[in-house]
């Protein structure tokens, strides 16, 4: 099914859901109809369907999609292994996942299929409202950065001191250049996005906005954010992964946020590959670097970035025949690196999630 | 005329050069023969020919295709102007430009089209001679580095400590892994490369390398640096730009070495954008950064990196349709961060670079 209009990433439909093909926008807007747990596993393996807080709705569905009636825990178990076996390193898969057996396994009111379909939903309708908290707590931190872009004077602290070279230019005081990463915005979410949920926030509000939009190699879902925030009307600007350090070096970026597919108890964070070097360039520059992301994004059961699995895909990614390929999906951005990290609980320290345990 | 075959980057044929098409490689090897002042800023202007130091030596055959015998100041100023308009960034342009007018002004001997093609002939063959000894004094820092990782124990300094997980593997010690950006080889020079020349001494003195080689958005001239490591026999992994810091912080990565476009005065370094991230990693890991380029490469009227002029190229180098696309092709890597400058002299500090002023 080919749309022109918006849809939304992921809704019911009858026995089955509905999810926007990603692979295939920002070219058109296809909409598959998923009715197995297979069609899921293939979908979210080839990342139709990607974003770790939609991949962890959309899992769970999966899990309803692939329970009869009468499912036995052995059929329950092959479920949850099959959903989990698709991606490594985003934790909101393993969250809802884990979800679904607990709940699964305790209910006997009312058929497995049944409470898998309900906590299903619950799933997608918590992942709408968590992200809309991220995007009012962000929007304060965007509203604080505008505020203080008013008194700004001079160049900010940087590896080079500004000499009069045209590119030490100040960004224009009135707008707040936000720079984010890969797409986490509301396609990698069922709704609002997380990253770009305050970006969305702020926009809404009538604070001015602009976003670097990185392209993302190699499977430049960077696309996907400029299409996203051209449908929501936000001023952007794409831009070659490579340009975000001198981008940060001309003073053209007021804050970095981005997603994140696994934070470690210690705050170091998995996000899409390169956005470490982003944190580095931030850093050098002074300017706020934020990871944006639901509590499900969170595992406290792992301590530190070391012990985050990182994805390994597909050589052909590159498109560059035969030639030798390394192409790690995600990399790790050490706590120390980020000013801060926002949830629907409001922002924490990168080292101190301990307050937000369950 | 389309090669299978190895084929020089500029050679001489009768009246014209004979370049190679590096927008057709690595998909196939076509040369051109260039004939005319106008067929020589097309190439570089679309890059065709591109490198620095290849891009200063296909000028000055420019040059001499623009100059009759008897040429007036005139001809010879639209010529040089003319050239000088094709690129901004680099400096070896310019450098060649100005040296190829003072030797035709000065000259009462031969015919001005005389004197351009000896000159021309001179600069090409000086390329070569200074390639090979950035080889010869970058072999002598890559033996060291190979001397040192036998004795390596445990991990490098870095921001995440070892914690092991398997991405924290320490590199092979017997093999030197060299990350390069861009391609700063033998196809951007007219022989041996800057960047890669110690990598291809260290290849023929039978020391075990490995180059690690980035995509290079949005040009891809990875792609370029693959195909010629290829070529000559030289184990190469390629990777997107975003994977950088993984692999450094991945222990996977012994030394960065880049070419520049342009040296400043203070050592604050022009090359491809993106250099500048990879340099923010190296220095994060302790990886030494260094940049390999002849002394034609250093504009000493140049005080700092703020003063480098940063070219903008097209938005359709993004493929993005009419997203709105910022489209710097360099940025600024800081003396700081650079560990040294393997020039035709030796290698020097960043800093220091006032021993080789002419």
């Amino acid at each position: 099914m080919v749309l022109k209009d918006s849809f939304p990433t992921l809704v019911e439909d009858g026995d089955a859901i509905l999810v926007l093909d990603q692979t295939r926008l920002p070219r058109e807007a296809v909409i598959l109809r998923l009715t197995s747990l297979e069609d899921v596993v293939r979908s979210i393996r080839v990342m139709q369907v990607r974003g770790a807080p939609l991949i962890g709705a959309t899992a769970a569905y999966g899990v309803a999609l692939g329970l009869a009636d009468d499912a036995d825990d052995a059929r329950l178990q092959h479920v949850i292994e099959t959903l989990a076996a698709t991606r490594p390193t985003a934790i909101n898969l393993h969250w809802a996942l884990a979800r679904m057996r607990r709940l699964i396994q305790e209910s006997t009111l009312v058929t497995r299929r049944d409470v898998a379909w309900n906590e299903a939903r619950a799933i997608a309708t918590e992942d709408k409202a968590a992200n809309a908290a991220i995007g009012q707590h962000g929007l304060s931190l965007i509203a604080t950065i505008h505020a203080a872009l008013g008194q700004k004077m001079g160049h900010p602290p940087g590896l080079l001191p500004g000499e009069g070279g045209d590119y030490f230019r100040q960004a224009a005081p009135a707008i707040v250049n936000v720079m984010t990463h890969c797409n986490a915005g509301r396609l990698a979410t069922v709704e609002y996005g997380t990253a770009l949920a305050p970006v969305y926030a702020a926009h809404a509000a009538g604070m001015p906005v602009h976003v670097w939009v990185s392209e993302t190699r190699p499977r430049n879902q960077g696309l996907l954010t400029a299409w996203e925030l051209r449908e929501a009307g936000v001023p952007h600007t794409l831009i070659a992964d490579n340009a975000a350090g001198l981008l940060l070096m001309q003073c053209k970026v007021d804050l970095v946020i981005v997603g994140a597919d696994r934070i470690a108890a210690n705050g170091d964070t998995a996000n899409k590959v390169g956005t470490y070097l982003k944190a580095l360039a931030a850093r050098a520059h002074g300017v706020p670097f934020y990871v944006a992301a639901p509590l499900s994004t969170i595992d406290f059961a792992c301590p530190s970035g070391a012990a985050i699995p990182i994805e390994e895909r597909a050589a052909d990614e590159l498109d560059a025949g035969d030639t030798p390929v390394a192409n790690p999906a995600f990399d790790v951005t050490p706590a120390a690196l980020i000013s801060g990290i926002v949830s629907e609980r409001g922002i924490a320290q990168a080292g101190e999630l301990g307050q937000w345990r369950p």
